[in-house]
């Protein structure tokens, strides 16, 4: 039984870990899909991120059996040929609820303690008491969205005793929201937030789902995040919301044009905080991946317990 | 019956929540001691932050069965005549926890997801997704402290997973410790931290405790957290553990010296972190103290129950 990996640096440990666990079977870590290539014939399983395999190669991985794809995006995979063969395929689906939650909670903290005020102070060694940090703590926090991410950012947003509230289609409760409605009732409830959270993906629905008028009923004092998708609402109504001081700050790192421009407005903008579409980016992506491929590979070898995040190839998700 | 505060900008909301609730009593809300003593002879209750008051002031308050004070530290009671008198006395200890355990938790995220180099490329407005955003979830969190602050900052650090290690004194468990160690063997257990927070009064045990040697112990890539008192380490010793990479990043808000003057070598430092010692301001310093004085108020009007943080005048805390 072979492995071939084509997922490029995989830390030596894990390599070795997998190696010495699994003594029954060969790996073979390759250094992407050039190398990869090479073996793929003898893969009974063969690990990837999923955009670099087409209906060829999975025609000469002749004995493949699984694809463990190390993404949770499946746009490109060749999923006409893997569904004749009756290929099994997993992802990393939630992999990203982690450092996504942290990057909403760290953001919103840095914001709300003001981080840069006193980042600022301390570069001119300036011992200034008076900038106001507001706590985080027992805030609203009304996040647009009630899967793996929000669901992540609502648990630690409970930890921080806030209340949670969720946007979905269905209104369906969730696991750390207090609350959920359905999105048709969007209007009230962003009248009561402190923090609205945006982890949507891009949609038919959600593009362009935030409006003018829906930046109005914010508080002023509130926080608006996304980290979802930027065209879920367009860089003009941002600007106009904060500069109106509509709302109190935005904090944003995704956006209709990636990479954002220099010279584009909303860099300028004091109280708009960019980051460049980092929030999902992880030293603990490739561990946490492996991870979930070791958990698998046991079920997969043992026949027992079941496989996490099996794709169902006529669907592709 | 009669309340007199010393408080100095007491926000209406209170005042009139208060003035509702318990209509039987008398509340008269000064603008400091200044004002406040003139009332002080008709004071069943005083509230006070504990530093204006003096003997001469209990005796002119002949009626007075009760101080709430609002702040966690005593050292300007006039005990002895309080305990002749045999006034009741309570204070708002634990009420820095929450303020303190967000800035640690804030703090650890700002330095460890490079808040400061993202800050610096978002005002050049460049794009770049290179800079390293460590996580903070999972790792090892050793505390200096089991108490109240130590306690809550260590709640916080479990629900970003980490393992969390405190050293006391008496090495007792601890709620939201996985294990707690006495302070003997600190050398070993700074051993395995990736953070050092030290919430620490300043007594003759923790004054100079931390060693050039301790910091030696500590791993290459530690953040040390000082938010407890500033002389638990000499600021040389921290800034030759940064200076030789034997640590990666000091975060501090406290000082030997305070204010931090100007030319101080610690603000030039780039892996050195300073603010300052704002760690336990809070915008809901007086709501939360007053809270908990009406909690206290209605056990005090009914009888029924228990005061919260009763202080014995003999002992002062």
């Amino acid at each position: 039984m072979k492995v071939v990996s084509a997922i490029k640096k995989v830390p030596g440990d894990i390599q070795m870990h997998l190696q010495t666990k699994f003594s029954d079977v060969t790996f073979v870590f390759c250094h992407g899909m050039g190398e990869a290539e090479y073996y793929l014939e003898e893969a009974d399983v063969f690990i990837t991120y999923g955009e670099d395999l087409d209906a060829e190669k999975i025609k000469a991985a002749k004995k493949l059996k699984w694809i463990m794809v190390l993404s949770a995006g499946m746009d490109r995979m060749p999923f006409e040929e893997i569904s004749k063969r009756d290929i099994l395929v997993t992802n990393v689906r939630g992999i990203h609820a982690q450092p996504m939650a942290e990057y909403a909670i760290s953001m919103l903290l840095q914001v709300s303690r003001k981080a840069k005020t006193l980042l600022g102070q301390e570069q001119k060694e300036e011992w200034n008491r008076r900038p106001v940090m507001n706590e985080i703590s027992g805030r609203t926090m009304v996040l647009l969205g009630t899967g793996a991410i929000p669901q992540e950012v609502a648990r630690l947003a409970k930890a921080f005793h806030m209340k949670t509230i969720g946007l979905s289609k269905s209104g369906r409760t969730r696991p750390h929201f207090d609350k959920v409605y359905p999105v048709q009732q969007i209007d009230s409830v962003l009248a009561v937030a402190d923090f609205i959270v945006a982890a949507l993906p891009s949609t038919p629905d959600t593009k362009h789902m935030l409006t003018a008028d829906q930046f109005k009923r914010m508080p002023k004092h509130s926080i608006f995040l996304n980290m979802g998708r930027g065209d879920l609402v367009s860089s003009e109504i941002i600007l106009n919301a904060v500069r109106g001081g509509e709302i109190d700050h935005a904090v944003l790192d995704v956006f209709e044009e990636e990479p954002l421009p220099a010279g584009h407005p909303l860099w300028k903008e004091e109280n708009i905080t960019i980051t460049p579409h980092i929030s999902g980016i992880s030293p603990q992506y490739i561990p946490r991946g492996f991870a979930l491929f070791e958990e698998n590979l046991e079920v997969f070898l043992s026949g027992e317990g079941t496989l996490k995040n099996i794709i169902d190839p006529k669907r592709g998700y």
